[in-house]
């Protein structure tokens, strides 16, 4: 049998789900993780123990996959030239991902290929930000390093010049953005191929809480016809544009006065994507992998009129586990997600996937099951 | 966390997709597995080579296991025994798994239960067989060994008294059946928990082929609402009183003038259970390891109208990766599951589903892709 080899630097629950994923493929996955405990390594057959960020580590891995692809974004772009000048497909390559890696370097290319953003540059001290306000309609103004960041972290809304210091301590260059007046976060995520391939799943609405994804709701309630085709269709442009392989997560505003402005993007299947599992034709994993390989993509069309995600955050209860037999019981057709991660608060260790006709009863039904794992509520 | 760890004896295509539906649940997998080129030790994490018939490497594997399940019904039933008296659960038990293991104990227990078989009796010699031909409709008549056999092996139909010697050779007690005058074959899948949740799959048609499953149609076309129900009655009475924790398959033939007969049982994921990993709300694989741990039961209702699945038979045609590029372009929605194994031929390396509401255009997806895959049409 000729089956590839897929190389998946980092042992995150991106990994652990891809794998799963792939494993009906009959693909080879081979992992490099940090150590042997990590989400992915738990349930891989052939890991390799390594740091990422060391090249003849990364290197020796990459021997022997036909390709290589990422839990994560953080592999610094000069490694992953190396090892295409060894001759290795690395999907998405550097020139993709360092729009990933970098917030500034993706604002100006977005910029340049007139996608809408909010109104950004980058600042150079707490001056340079008043000025920035100043340039606009005022504080208060998000902050950004431009590498680093993720989940809330990293990011910063300031009110006032003397408040804008935390940014610029960490000695990486710091992006301003306008604080976008949005009613709701969407996401639109694709999947390209080497060959040009792309699918587009339903934009969803992404609920978040204190900077973390909380819920998605798959597709995104009463979003207009027009709205929701212009999203897919700017993710489907950045993915063709920055030359993306594999899964593109493109984090939009809806904004009061009805546009959609880009946050964020992600090149790798992404936190609101996870519904595709339970709710899409293909998930977004096993997109992700048909991708990477220069395989067809799977449809990626919903099977249920509603699909509802709820990340699972740790909480004060360590013992989810014992949580299982009453969600199990009470909804026979949750779906449960776990990682294989110690529970730690705010860490995000599993999610729970519902589906149905009902939206109300969709999203109660994952609002109970990942209440009642992290032990907020125990009936 | 306090998640369990499972232990799977033998490293089949079932205990690889048992793993696949176990990730998900965060749970530990540990797999007991001949070599590390088993289909299932390919993917799974923590596997231990060794031979599940010596007594002590098995007793060694299950220290740390919360539970014991099984790819396969060979485990000697005195071993099985031990590990409970070293306070193993093992999930089946050696009680129900004696079924399983042999046709005579099966034939005599489902009798005793009143569950309806084809006309049966140990039979020691050609002259006996002869003599139970006589004793009803006479020739052709059913032989299997009542241990060992499976796909056919260990099966033979015979014409005539000096047709039958070759069953007695392998020195095992011989069982004799009708041959059953039936229109199709069924399958009525089932899972129980040890605290007596059960579930029922819709009653399934089985397509054989030469002995060997080929087609599984979910539901069965056209079966009427009665023998549904008493088909899924039987096997969750199969169940009950043979004490069987886990998936259960009862084989079932659909005779001509109306009834089902109990022909086989599977007391573990089964070939005809395979089309709920894309066609039900919960996989038999899923439900499997959901009832071992003996955590409440998902719901096995179809999320299609038809679900149809297609063994993948190895054939002249080694390279079936390739074979992928044609499938997965004509066919978005095809549901490719590929176990890892070398092509040989007629053995079974893979399966496909699809799903829709035409049936047949459902079972025309499967068909082609299956013999695509196989190599037995290049268009």
């Amino acid at each position: 049998m000729t089956f590839p080899v897929v190389g998946m630097v980092g042992g995150g629950q991106l990994a652990r789900m891809t794998h799963e994923a792939g494993i009906p493929l009959g693909i080879r996955f081979k992992l490099l993780s940090d150590t042997p405990q990590d989400s992915a390594a738990q349930v891989v057959s052939d890991v390799v123990i390594g740091d990422y960020r060391d090249l003849e580590t990364l290197r020796a891995f990459a021997q022997g996959c036909d390709v290589i692809t990422f839990d994560h974004e953080h592999v610094p772009t000069a490694h992953l030239r190396v090892l295409e000048a060894d001759g290795i497909a690395v999907r998405p390559g550097p020139d993709a991902l360092q729009h990933a890696h970098d917030k500034g370097v993706m604002r100006a290319k977005l910029s340049e290929i007139g996608v809408p953003c909010p109104r950004h540059r980058i600042v150079t001290d707490p001056a340079d930000v008043a000025r920035f306000a100043a340039e606009g309609d005022g504080f208060p103004v998000v902050l950004k390093t431009v590498v680093g960041g993720y989940d809330g972290k990293g990011v910063w809304v300031v009110r006032d010049e003397d408040g804008a210091a935390d940014p610029f301590l960490a000695g990486v260059p710091v992006l301003a953005e306008e604080k976008v007046d949005f009613v709701r976060e969407l996401a639109a995520n694709v999947v390209r191929s080497p060959h040009g391939q792309a699918v587009s799943y339903p934009v969803v609405e992404s609920v978040q809480v204190n900077g973390v994804c909380d819920t998605v709701i798959a597709p995104a309630p009463d979003l207009s016809a027009e709205l929701s085709a212009q999203a897919q269709q700017l993710a489907l442009t950045i993915a063709a544009e920055l030359g993306v392989v594999g899964h593109l997560a493109v984090e939009l505003f809806e904004t009061r006065d009805g546009r959609i402005l880009v946050n964020e993007l992600a090149m790798r299947p992404h936190n609101s994507g996870h519904w595709t599992q339970d709710g899409a034709m293909t998930s977004q994993f096993a997109n992700h992998v048909r991708a990477v390989l220069d395989l067809p993509l799977g449809d990626p069309r919903p099977r249920a009129k509603w699909t509802v995600m709820a990340n699972v955050l740790g909480g004060d209860f360590p013992d989810m586990y014992s949580a299982y037999l009453h969600c199990m019981a009470r909804d026979p057709q949750l779906k449960i997600h776990m990682y294989g991660k110690d529970v730690k608060p705010g860490r995000k260790v599993g999610h729970v996937n519902t589906y149905g006709d009902d939206l109300a009863d969709v999203r109660e039904r994952a609002r109970h099951a990942a209440d009642y794992l992290r032990g907020t509520i125990t009936e």
